[in-house]
């Protein structure tokens, strides 16, 4: 099969070896993948990212000095069923997505970023045939491919406890910012403050539901949620950058007794002022992705139109344009998420606001 | 009246201007007055302090360079209420306790940390006649003046919204952990590992309540934790230390899903690896002080038996004494809390256990 190889910092597109389906396994057509910023961001720190999950005390048994296909959000059809799969609720021919882990009998492994398990940057891919969820409603396999993302602004809206009179500020309008935006909205949060340097980026956060998107440079978020809302009403503000600075710039800007949910992966030390979190008892949560149940809401909230993920899809290409594809999303400008689709050429297409291609 | 003075980071005793009364004020002489570690560094650090809360947008108006007079874990008894305390509900003679601040006509003010409110390391002070309280309960005067302290771990408890199940570790059994300490026990938490490099603040913390207390450097706290409770029950650790590098250290011991609560004060920039957080989603809680409610418990509960102070008041000693007590409370085996009690002489007197001088 085509996929997009990774190995020690370096992206290639080549032909490996198929997948076999063993006990347990579905076989899929990988028919959507989008393109994660953690990707990017693994290709170039994955060793970083091992050291700290060791550090973590997470056992990591991936090698990124040895060849890995990256991938997580991905939508697909069951080609095959393996053995062990008498009682699983898809069939083949099902479109189907899955959260990106396998069950083995030696535990639950991590798909994507992994040796073993390939990721959806492949014509073909094999899950856990228990954990695939079928596509319900009709919904075609982009907007499917979008429950992963969408699934971890649930998560980390769900984890700030949002009551009934909060508001909130997204600092970052990448897929992660976004997806916070599209689930708070979706809980009918009234004042949703977004910023972003990149106007394509306030331009979607706003299609996904910010109230107003400001670029910090002209505004600070939090001068502009004063100026909405007066400044008095409890605030969740999501760091959905993830770099250097972030937390304690969050830290500072936050009015006394704020909440900050951290969703932007800082892979780096960071410095912070505690004395400042102490002055305004401020409450710090770290957010990382989502359980299988969120993931499943997700897909049925998309599926029945309650999310509407098309904003966001701004461009789609084959497995052999990948590398050009994680070269575009280093820039914020050109586009937010970019799904991969075997079978096309390596030219990124546009998609139009329904989610469709030119072609 | 004699008083410990402060200025630029000196601590010198002489006799100034004794207090006026004005309106709304009530004229206390005070009994006894706890030395707390942020005076300490209130001392070194006051200019950081001030740099600090302006950078987190706290007005300040207190100037360390000029005269100021520490002390706000005070109880005193009422000699006089000035004008317009008709409302009062207390009254010449009363053994009182009072949230260190005072209500003027421009707002809320600190004392202590002021150089127009004294605080009690002094003869009398002013206080709002308004937000004292009565001791009830025929409570003594060095037990009254503990209330402040241990309303900091009430507080710093009740942030962390502990549940039935719910185990924690404290990280530093000076007087805020020791306080934590007590009110994780007044609500029955069953598992509290107290860990302490000191075998005196170790005994104390286990005198306070704690399961078990530990060296650190014999066994790490979250080690005891686990070896205790087999390492399955949610976890709230309390940071209690506040010195830089303990944050980053307990985010990586804590584990998976634990909430931290950062209680000591940490005025230097500080180093965290978000990444470690985010691989636990952990959630960090600052904590500072109290509302007036916790503090009014915490004298009931203090007066009515419900929490035992007597195992962390170890010393006594006059306003003359105050700058020895400050250099013996440097050093963590020689005390836990030394009340100042006017009127003694400089020598630090040890408490026995039912908080009696020798004398």
């Amino acid at each position: 099969m085509r996929a997009a190889i990774a190995k020690s910092g370096t992206l290639r597109v080549d032909d490996v070896e198929d997948p076999v389906p063993g006990s347990g396994d579905a076989l899929i057509a990988v028919k959507a993948c989008g393109i994660c910023g953690s990707d990017l961001h693994a290709l170039v720190h994955a060793h970083k990212m091992i050291e700290q999950s060791v550090a973590a005390g997470v056992p990591v048994t991936f090698d990124p000095s040895r060849d890995y296909i990256m991938g997580h959000e991905f939508a697909g059809e069951v080609l095959e069923l393996g053995p062990d799969t008498a009682g699983a609720s898809v069939s083949v021919g099902d479109l189907v997505t899955s959260i990106p882990v396998v069950l083995t009998p030696t535990g639950i492994e991590a798909t994507a970023y992994s040796n073993t398990y390939n990721g959806g940057y492949a014509d073909l891919m094999r899950l856990s045939a228990a954990l695939c969820m079928k596509v319900p409603n009709g919904l075609d396999h982009r907007r499917a491919a979008m429950t992963e993302p969408m699934a971890v602004g649930r998560h980390a809206v769900g984890k700030a406890h949002v009551r009934t009179g909060d508001t909130a500020v997204v600092l970052g309008c990448g897929p992660v910012g976004l997806a916070c935006i599209a689930d708070l909205r979706r809980r009918e949060v009234e004042t949703i403050v977004a910023a972003d340097f990149s106007p394509r980026r306030r331009a979607t956060a706003v299609a996904m539901g910010a109230t107003e998107a400001v670029d910090p440079r002209d505004e600070p978020a939090v001068d502009a949620w004063r100026r909405l809302t007066g400044g008095t009403r409890p605030l969740v503000m999501f760091e959905a950058i993830g770099v250097p600075g972030m937390l304690d710039s969050a830290m500072r800007a936050a009015p006394t007794q704020s909440r900050i949910v951290v969703v932007g992966v800082c892979m780096e030390t960071d410095q912070v002022h505690p004395f400042v979190g102490i002055t305004k008892e401020l409450n710090i949560q770290f957010a990382l992705a989502y359980d299988p149940l969120e993931f499943m809401q997700t897909l049925a909230d998309i599926a029945e139109g309650v999310v509407d993920v098309s904003p966001m899809m701004t461009g789609v290409c084959g497995i052999d344009g990948v590398p050009d594809a994680f070269a575009t999303l280093g820039r914020p400008d050109d586009h937010v998420k970019i799904l991969v689709e075997p079978g096309r050429g390596p030219a990124i297409e546009p998609l139009t606001s329904a989610g469709l291609a030119a072609d």
